[in-house]
């Protein structure tokens, strides 16, 4: 099932005692349609604050609800700020997290002369003029497969701190200047990390070869420039056909 | 000095006692800057719920700010669902709601199967189709000089019930489907009682000139159909050059 929602007013993804998570929200409106507890694993477990546009969710049902309702159904049971988009059934293997081949994440920036009331949830405002070559150029450093301890966060309980980065540019969206990341999979808040450090950068005019001495350096104290949840959406989530 | 604002938590555009509202807190933020209270005229006291991409307004001071940094030492001190977008000096016989001569009202309708948890406040979603073709026969009916008694609010103080509309019509905007209207000046409710009448009119397969029916029997019991406040927005006020 593929998701969206606004992160605004959710303690994050994952369930929590005493909390309001976007998966508590998801199996209470399961339990309400099945009569009984239905636990969901999800691509991203994101943050408070994160949106998300498309993460994928998977659970096993013995619903005789078809997919093309079943999004339908689990809407009218739901806040308004998560929607279900669509349904399929899958394989019994098939994991939303481990299955997923890439992940990708949109971080939303917006010029303060553009800024509206509208998209304040949504984005990061900036005062500064955002220069996007100069972005791409720090951006570029980051494709590839690096060890990414510098921009992971202290909680991050990954063993290995390798990721692989497909791609990762900065480019204008109607008013809004958006950083795309396309990885195999992210350190926790990693794609914050990397994107308050560029605008860091930016702003201190650092040179491109900073970012991949940062990279070598794997030292967490050296970024630290963490970008605001509220411009991050989980964008999509691909798989294997 | 044109404003934006998010209208879903405020109590409309009109200062009241112990209610948070529009006016409130530009009021409150001019009196941060100036040091006594400065009183200041709009252009449409939109409602409760009631959004604004170009809500006009203006007030005198005798500040020294420059008009090109008077919006931004607003904003400095107002909460973020508000924004002041520019400001011009204007001749001391202005009045953005009396010398107005053309106000746009845009009501965004979204179908339910392109909804989304990010636009949910901004908009009405409605499960049924929309046949723009149908909606625009009724919308045509209401260009002209006409009595629009049967879309006045209950509550509506004007004496006369007449007002000129320069255009209405239904069009694609995005994933919205954009009812915008232009007139002089609208009564009480009237473009959210006119939205909701259509949509009614749409789904119940009226004809087109069921609403001339309406406009000619200056009966506020045949309408009633008022859509909600979200989807609704003062979108440009135009004035004499």
């Amino acid at each position: 099932m593929v998701l969206a929602y606004d992160g605004s007013d959710f303690c994050g993804w994952q369930i929590q005692a005493r909390e309001r998570t976007v998966q508590g929200v998801v199996e209470d409106a399961l339990l309400e349609l099945h009569g009984y507890p239905v636990r969901v694993k999800a691509a991203g477990r994101t943050d408070s604050g994160v949106h998300a546009r498309g993460q994928v969710i998977n659970f096993e049902t013995d619903s005789t609800i078809p997919d093309d309702r079943f999004a339908r159904a689990l809407n009218s049971r739901m806040a308004r700020d998560v929607r279900a988009l669509s349904a399929e059934e899958v394989a019994s293997d098939f994991h939303s997290r481990y299955s997923a081949r890439r992940r990708i994440y949109k971080y939303y920036i917006l010029p303060a002369e553009c800024s509206d009331p509208f998209s304040r949830r949504f984005c990061l405002t900036v005062k500064r003029s955002l220069d996007i070559r100069t972005l791409n150029g720090f951006a570029a450093r980051i494709v590839g497969s690096h060890d990414f301890t510098t921009f992971a966060a202290a909680g991050d309980q990954s063993k290995s701190k390798i990721r692989d980065i497909h791609a990762a540019g900065f480019y204008p969206e109607g008013r809004f200047v958006v950083f795309r990341i396309v990885g195999n999979a992210f350190l926790w808040r990693m794609v914050r990390s990397l994107t308050g450090t560029m605008l860091y950068m930016a702003a201190a005019c650092r040179r491109p070869a900073y970012m991949t001495e940062l990279l070598e350096r794997q030292d967490r104290s050296l970024a630290g420039h963490t970008a605001p949840a509220k411009g991050l959406a989980l964008y999509k989530v691909l798989y294997d056909e």
